[in-house]
């Protein structure tokens, strides 16, 4: 009992120096390097527009990360106050420190250092980052402690910018909703970190890696939310006359992917629908039209992407998920790989195909000049659209294994996973654990019965 | 238990066949027949501003279906995967399937066959129509399978777009916030189609058609989501200059509303406040006010539709609702007649009244032209009013008696009425139902009245 | 058993007629008295842009009031139905009622009386006066029957649109947040009234005033939105060119409080984290920074005060809330002196400095003619907003204790603490309280360790 007193202690002291040098560290960057936009100046007519425009997308890619994946992570029984909770912390820091990584490395590629200008377009960006800092620690979720999800967050974001920075500054490749840049680079980050960090003995078939019902509600509320608000994250930094259609592609497919999801499910789990295909691939159509978004993908192509992105999805959830823990003992709780991982793999592919087909059908609403201004590389911007991809994968993926290796040397997992009680305070009663398991199992099996009994009378 | 499992097998294969069936369909008519607005073209100016304005509302309007209504029936409490998930599934279909129902009366209205321009408006008329389907899902929920659900919503579409031809292109009633097209509509069609669906003795008295603490509030957060997006709801189409009517009408209408929930609920429950009455009828003003909202009803007019739709709902809820069950053996799960139903037709009512009010006083806003801009047919209107709204609770009631007399031909009602475990794989323990009834009966009893004994020690 | 339904009925006459005689005032006032904004006329090309901008800050705030405060206060285990119902209910009224009242005061400021013109900057005022209301129900929740808090929404909002009247609009402080006028008041009053209305002993302890895990996941999420919305809460009335800055700092000071919040948390619980500090502390940045949110503050002056209110805030929920408690016998339930009024301070005593700041480096945002526009009292302004922040506490403590002195002569507090069943209806079993209780308590403690234990497995 002392001696776990005094590790607690142990990790308490790291925890708070971390984040206090973190927070310190943020003040003097922030004091030294940050001023608002002058651009935004008040005599100007043009600011309120501006306030307007990015202002609304701004809030909405704010719930979907708060909210949204925030409480769609809350499906674990036992482990809300930190799904919820952490996502609160790491969204934070992440939104700060992004902003720094993001600028510094944007100003290694134009070569003018100088102060960075804040405005509502540089924090969408923060917002997108953290978006895949959050899809990243939906793989490790419920193995670690808030220490190593802060020292995740710091290194994820450095590698996140640099493959910004290579991928999509210096190769050009685009990719107006993120598939590739945040969604497969969070996923395959978030994997590879859990592969390196976490053995599957500690975690595999825990107990309470599992839902209840009310969790279960919560999630799906959370999954509903970044329904709703996915054509705002693949439209916010598109181009005026291109953002509608990236607003009326993503609901298309986002359609398409929750008919999917249903259909899917049904087959895998025998005429009945299972709430986690349900609360994820749903969403599967707003990740794998993401980089098309904006393109003239017409309607049906919409509609094709979240067929394609719903039916991998649901696929990976029903049938690979277990396989790919038992055979690799990847365990990646939230199966980030199977909602933002392979999605956004066929997203980068879309986007290629889209505009492969826009290059040799010159669509009409996009002349000469257009294209080009659409699609920085020209006619090689197919190829460039895979390059990207590969690029983002290995960099993921090398990232993961780095920062895991990190983590593995210096700190320690969770003792107690997927549980709420190693660092919350939790209402009275519930952290008084263990003492008369026995009769406690009958009571609770016998408790998730109450309702349904009823209809045999 | 082998027979369940083919007759489980069965329904699935019926599911499967029919969504894959309707998913192909839209691929094929999305393909031919629908294409992007060029008039959202990217080198108009005018482009962002749609977006801006109609997105906007398009979003709000979402967060209602999807959130709203969708949380608002979790209120049963062994029922909320089925209630949020299906909202989920018939609201994507309902989507899909009305773009291309609308487009059909729209385009036969004009006799201009073509390419349907898809826009934010296009969309949001889609969005209005999924809600009358959720309307309707509201008379029969947890009574029927998702077959059912689907089935449902293929007719009721169609049926919804012929009302909206017919009274609204045709007879040209107008209708802003859709209280007769939507919210009647969607009312009676429902109640129908389960008065020939469902017998009462099926389902009366069922133990499991009842909340729990955790059930009430999400559905109370639903009906919260409801009620502050409703000035969304009734504004989003309206025209520039009417549209800032609309919000502040409906704003006052719903403070009305909801003031007067609490005061009936309370006089009929002795001077408690009913749960029901406060997450349906303070929702009432939107409807009451609906279909005057951008009218110049003045801020008092706003006051008395919410007060009468308030009224008029909570005694429907509080006092109607068992009878109309006892003596008619209609049953409506969430009793979206008096939600829905019964102010739909208050706010048919109060436009035609609203109407002729400012023909006689010629109100100051609205001088010769602009009152005929604003009412087709002139000093008919409000008798046009009138008519339209017999003529939405005709083919509402005859839409629905026909639907359910398909589906009660064709389909069988679900086999465990409010009970998820029939078509959800729920939470370990959650559908190993009936082993232990008698034990439960008194560990369930004891298990509410846990926190509620406190408060004597 | 009948003295007790006597005594129900009588409380009820109370809590109807109140009720009836208020909406019947507001009819009669909002009859005679308000009208549509008419430079909102349908003719004028500006309406839609207004509509625009105002509308959705609105909606924004709406969400804050019904949403954020209604489900941040569920974190009660047993009182979540009057919680997010009474909020619904004296938002409403208090949105009704506040009109009236700012109305008044802002006429006889400029001596101009005649019909109010209606518009969305009237309503958005609504809605920060219910705001203020709903602080001060934080500090009596669980304590007061629904009567009390219609009489202490009527009393508060005339002592709160009487200290706009006198601080803002006659000594003319700047307040764009409301960091001083809408936290600082409302926290006052509140503990004012709880202060003079209830007595310790009744409350202090008692076994319901206390969270459950799903509570408290609800109240995370209500916490959330405020988090989310705030910035519209602060930037929604500031100037073209401000608003800007307001919703980049707002921003950047909540992230400075979440993290402190977590930090100062897990100082004071030996390495865990206290959900009360999570829901609440993390919020302060944004009163803090209220004050002096549209203000050239800099990045690192946001951040500033965002580290500041979150240590005040965390310091108070952690370390102080007992100890008042304890040696003053004040029960703040919520602790809202610990999220609204110490920030709020901190917000009022920042803009001070703020503005001496500005007026000292003569910023290059802030020409001699801006600085003037922005500061209306000029070189003294700094000193002017101490004078309001004194002023504003001075009416709300007065104001709350006034008013609790009136409700302690003419009403009887609620009988049943932090219980629900008191005012609502409870689904089936949850109101036959007291039979069985010393099984119960076996059951309910063994229910909360039921997930707990099976890691120990």
């Amino acid at each position: 009992m002392e001696k776990e007193k005094q590790q607690q202690k142990q990790k308490h002291y790291g925890f708070l120096l971390l984040t206090i040098i973190f927070e310190v560290a943020m003040l003097v960057i922030y004091g030294l390097w940050m001023d608002y936009d002058t651009s935004y100046n008040q005599d100007s007519g043009e600011t309120d527009e501006r306030v307007d425009l990015f202002y609304y997308f701004f809030i909405d890619v704010a719930i979907m990360i708060f909210v949204g994946f925030g409480f769609l992570m809350v499906f674990l029984k036992r482990y809300g106050y930190s799904s919820a909770g952490y996502t609160y912390f790491i969204s934070a820091v992440a939104f700060q420190w992004a902003i720094v990584t993001n600028s510094f490395f944007a100003q290694a590629n134009d070569s003018s250092w100088g102060k960075v200008a804040l405005n509502l377009e540089v924090m969408i960006e923060g917002l997108y980052a953290a978006a895949a800092v959050l899809i990243s620690f939906g793989a490790v979720l419920g193995k670690t402690t808030p220490t190593q999800l802060l020292i995740m967050t710091f290194f994820e974001l450095i590698f996140y910018s640099l493959n910004y920075y290579i991928g999509f500054l210096k190769v050009q490749a685009v990719d107006i909703g993120g598939s590739m840049i945040i969604h497969a680079f969070g996923a395959f980050f978030g994997v590879s970190v859990t592969t390196v960090l976490t053995s599957r003995k500690e975690t595999k078939d825990h107990k309470l890696n599992g839902s209840s019902y009310t969790s279960d509600l919560f999630s799906l509320l959370g999954s509903i939310f970044l329904w709703i608000f996915w054509p705002s994250f693949n439209a916010a930094l598109a181009e005026p006359g291109a953002q509608y259609r990236a607003v009326i592609n993503t609901t298309l497919s986002l359609t398409a992917s929750c008919l999917m999801a249903f259909v899917v499910s049904s087959i895998f789990h025998h005429g009945k629908f299972d709430m986690v295909d349900i609360q994820n691939a749903t969403l599967a159509g707003g990740v794998a039209v993401g980089s098309s978004a904006d393109l003239v993908i017409n309607p049906v192509g919409a509609f094709s992407c979240g067929l394609a992105g719903g039916f991998v999805s649901t696929l990976g959830f029903s049938y690979f998920a277990s396989k790919i823990t038992k055979i690799f003992g990847i365990q990646d709780t939230c199966g980030v790989q199977f909602l933002h991982g392979w999605p956004g793999i066929i997203g980068g592919i879309a986007s290629s195909i889209a505009i492969a087909r826009a290059k040799n059908h010159r669509d009409p609403y996009l002349d000469e000049k257009a294209f080009h201004d659409f699609f920085p590389r020209g006619d090689d911007q197919p190829q460039i659209q895979f390059a990207a991809l590969v690029i983002t994968l290995g960099i993921a993926i090398g990232g993961g294994i780095i920062t895991g290796a990190i983590l593995r040397l210096t700190t320690k997992n969770a003792k107690k996973p997927f549980d709420d009680s190693e660092y919350w305070i939790l209402p009275t009663g519930e952290n008084e654990i263990g003492k008369k398991e026995m009769e406690m199992k009958k009571i609770e099996s016998e408790k998730f019965e109450k309702d349904g009994e009823k209809d045999l009378d």
